[in-house]
Protein backbone atom coordinates (compact mmCIF):
# COMPACT_ATOMS: atom_id res chain seq x y z
CA UNK A 1 0.00 0.00 0.00
CA UNK A 2 1.45 3.78 -0.75
CA UNK A 3 0.25 5.63 2.02
CA UNK A 4 0.61 8.85 2.93
CA UNK A 5 1.94 10.08 6.59
CA UNK A 6 -1.75 11.69 6.99
CA UNK A 7 -3.60 8.54 6.15
CA UNK A 8 -1.90 6.55 8.21
CA UNK A 9 -2.75 8.79 10.90
CA UNK A 10 -6.33 9.11 10.31
CA UNK A 11 -5.85 5.13 10.25
CA UNK A 12 -4.74 5.28 13.91
CA UNK A 13 -6.86 8.00 14.63
CA UNK A 14 -10.42 5.85 13.96
CA UNK A 15 -8.91 2.94 15.96
CA UNK A 16 -8.44 5.67 18.73
CA UNK A 17 -11.70 6.69 18.88
CA UNK A 18 -13.29 3.27 18.31
CA UNK A 19 -11.31 1.26 21.21
CA UNK A 20 -11.36 4.07 23.71
CA UNK A 21 -15.73 4.94 22.72
CA UNK A 22 -15.99 1.10 23.26
CA UNK A 23 -14.84 1.32 26.64
CA UNK A 24 -16.33 4.05 28.26
CA UNK A 25 -19.81 2.90 28.79
CA UNK A 26 -18.03 0.28 31.46
CA UNK A 27 -16.53 3.93 32.94
CA UNK A 28 -20.00 5.53 33.12
CA UNK A 29 -21.70 2.88 34.43
CA UNK A 30 -18.87 2.06 37.50
CA UNK A 31 -19.21 5.71 38.15
CA UNK A 32 -22.74 6.01 38.39
CA UNK A 33 -23.93 2.62 40.25
CA UNK A 34 -20.72 2.31 42.34
CA UNK A 35 -21.43 -1.18 41.88
CA UNK A 36 -17.79 -2.87 41.04
CA UNK A 37 -18.64 -6.37 42.37
CA UNK A 38 -18.31 -7.71 38.80
CA UNK A 39 -14.90 -6.19 38.07
CA UNK A 40 -12.03 -8.56 39.03
CA UNK A 41 -9.39 -6.36 40.94
CA UNK A 42 -6.18 -8.56 39.22
CA UNK A 43 -7.33 -8.20 36.02
CA UNK A 44 -8.65 -4.55 36.03
CA UNK A 45 -5.08 -3.82 37.81
CA UNK A 46 -3.24 -6.01 34.38
CA UNK A 47 -5.39 -3.66 31.98
CA UNK A 48 -4.72 -0.23 34.26
CA UNK A 49 -0.89 -1.06 34.07
CA UNK A 50 -1.14 -2.17 30.24
CA UNK A 51 -2.08 0.98 29.27
CA UNK A 52 0.01 2.87 31.11
CA UNK A 53 2.89 0.82 29.20
CA UNK A 54 1.27 1.20 26.00
CA UNK A 55 1.25 5.31 26.70
CA UNK A 56 4.27 5.12 27.43
CA UNK A 57 5.16 3.33 24.48
CA UNK A 58 3.55 5.85 22.16
CA UNK A 59 5.20 8.49 24.28
CA UNK A 60 9.14 7.23 23.01
CA UNK A 61 7.73 6.10 19.75
CA UNK A 62 5.88 9.80 18.94
CA UNK A 63 2.62 8.39 17.62
CA UNK A 64 -0.25 10.66 18.83
CA UNK A 65 -2.88 8.21 18.26
CA UNK A 66 -1.31 5.89 20.60
CA UNK A 67 -0.71 8.76 23.12
CA UNK A 68 -3.86 10.10 22.87
CA UNK A 69 -6.19 6.61 23.14
CA UNK A 70 -4.31 5.28 25.90
CA UNK A 71 -4.07 8.31 27.75
CA UNK A 72 -7.75 9.25 28.16
CA UNK A 73 -8.01 4.69 28.63
CA UNK A 74 -5.64 4.99 31.54
CA UNK A 75 -7.22 7.81 33.15
CA UNK A 76 -10.82 5.94 33.27
CA UNK A 77 -9.19 2.77 33.95
CA UNK A 78 -7.65 4.37 37.21
CA UNK A 79 -10.82 5.66 37.91
CA UNK A 80 -12.71 2.66 37.69
CA UNK A 81 -9.54 1.41 39.93
CA UNK A 82 -9.74 3.47 42.59
CA UNK A 83 -13.64 3.23 43.12
CA UNK A 84 -12.80 -0.84 43.10
CA UNK A 85 -10.33 -0.11 45.52
CA UNK A 86 -12.30 1.67 47.77
CA UNK A 87 -15.11 -0.72 47.48
CA UNK A 88 -13.20 -3.59 48.01
CA UNK A 89 -11.70 -1.69 51.34
CA UNK A 90 -15.05 -0.70 52.79
CA UNK A 91 -16.28 -4.41 52.43
CA UNK A 92 -13.14 -5.77 54.78
CA UNK A 93 -14.18 -3.03 57.32
CA UNK B 1 14.78 9.40 27.94
CA UNK B 2 18.06 7.82 26.13
CA UNK B 3 16.88 3.89 24.98
CA UNK B 4 18.26 1.90 22.77
CA UNK B 5 15.50 0.23 20.11
CA UNK B 6 15.66 -3.18 21.70
CA UNK B 7 14.41 -1.50 25.10
CA UNK B 8 11.49 0.51 23.50
CA UNK B 9 10.27 -2.88 22.09
CA UNK B 10 10.38 -4.98 25.37
CA UNK B 11 8.14 -2.08 26.80
CA UNK B 12 5.83 -1.90 24.09
CA UNK B 13 5.96 -6.30 24.57
CA UNK B 14 5.44 -5.65 28.28
CA UNK B 15 2.41 -3.52 27.17
CA UNK B 16 1.06 -5.89 24.69
CA UNK B 17 1.46 -9.12 26.74
CA UNK B 18 -0.19 -7.26 30.15
CA UNK B 19 -3.12 -6.25 28.05
CA UNK B 20 -3.51 -9.28 25.70
CA UNK B 21 -3.73 -10.96 29.41
CA UNK B 22 -6.71 -8.76 31.13
CA UNK B 23 -8.61 -9.62 27.63
CA UNK B 24 -7.92 -13.77 28.00
CA UNK B 25 -10.57 -14.27 30.95
CA UNK B 26 -13.58 -12.35 29.15
CA UNK B 27 -13.22 -14.59 26.56
CA UNK B 28 -12.51 -17.54 28.21
CA UNK B 29 -15.66 -17.31 30.05
CA UNK B 30 -17.56 -16.13 26.97
CA UNK B 31 -16.31 -19.71 25.16
CA UNK B 32 -16.96 -21.55 28.51
CA UNK B 33 -20.56 -20.33 29.84
CA UNK B 34 -21.78 -19.82 25.92
CA UNK B 35 -23.59 -17.01 28.00
CA UNK B 36 -23.03 -13.64 26.21
CA UNK B 37 -25.98 -11.28 27.86
CA UNK B 38 -23.78 -9.45 29.37
CA UNK B 39 -21.98 -8.62 26.42
CA UNK B 40 -23.26 -5.36 24.80
CA UNK B 41 -23.49 -5.94 20.50
CA UNK B 42 -22.82 -2.66 19.78
CA UNK B 43 -19.91 -1.94 21.70
CA UNK B 44 -18.07 -5.17 20.99
CA UNK B 45 -18.74 -4.60 17.31
CA UNK B 46 -17.03 -1.34 18.35
CA UNK B 47 -14.10 -2.32 20.01
CA UNK B 48 -14.04 -5.68 17.29
CA UNK B 49 -13.79 -3.08 14.65
CA UNK B 50 -11.13 -0.80 16.46
CA UNK B 51 -8.81 -3.85 17.35
CA UNK B 52 -8.63 -4.79 13.67
CA UNK B 53 -7.78 -0.72 12.52
CA UNK B 54 -5.14 -1.29 15.51
CA UNK B 55 -4.04 -4.22 13.57
CA UNK B 56 -3.69 -2.16 10.19
CA UNK B 57 -2.32 0.57 11.82
CA UNK B 58 0.66 -1.38 13.37
CA UNK B 59 1.20 -3.59 10.24
CA UNK B 60 1.65 0.18 8.44
CA UNK B 61 3.95 1.81 10.75
CA UNK B 62 5.84 -1.62 11.20
CA UNK B 63 5.43 -1.79 15.24
CA UNK B 64 5.47 -5.84 16.25
CA UNK B 65 4.31 -5.26 19.60
CA UNK B 66 1.29 -3.20 18.30
CA UNK B 67 0.60 -6.09 15.34
CA UNK B 68 0.88 -9.20 17.76
CA UNK B 69 -1.46 -7.61 20.99
CA UNK B 70 -3.88 -7.09 18.18
CA UNK B 71 -3.89 -9.74 15.86
CA UNK B 72 -4.64 -12.09 18.97
CA UNK B 73 -7.17 -9.55 20.64
CA UNK B 74 -8.86 -9.08 17.68
CA UNK B 75 -8.99 -13.36 16.89
CA UNK B 76 -10.39 -13.42 20.04
CA UNK B 77 -12.87 -10.62 20.18
CA UNK B 78 -13.64 -11.75 17.03
CA UNK B 79 -14.56 -15.12 18.10
CA UNK B 80 -16.77 -13.71 21.19
CA UNK B 81 -18.86 -11.59 18.33
CA UNK B 82 -19.34 -14.70 16.65
CA UNK B 83 -20.60 -16.46 19.62
CA UNK B 84 -22.81 -13.52 20.52
CA UNK B 85 -24.10 -13.35 16.85
CA UNK B 86 -25.37 -16.89 17.40
CA UNK B 87 -26.58 -16.27 20.70
CA UNK B 88 -28.71 -13.35 19.65
CA UNK B 89 -29.90 -14.70 16.56
CA UNK B 90 -31.30 -18.02 18.24
CA UNK B 91 -33.03 -16.08 20.91
CA UNK B 92 -34.85 -14.19 17.75
CA UNK B 93 -36.26 -18.04 16.38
Amino acid sequence: MNLEPHQIEVIGYCAAFLTTLAFLPQAIQSWKTRDLSGVSLGMYSLFTAGVGLWLIYGLIIEKWPLILANALTFALALSILALKLRHTSKHRK
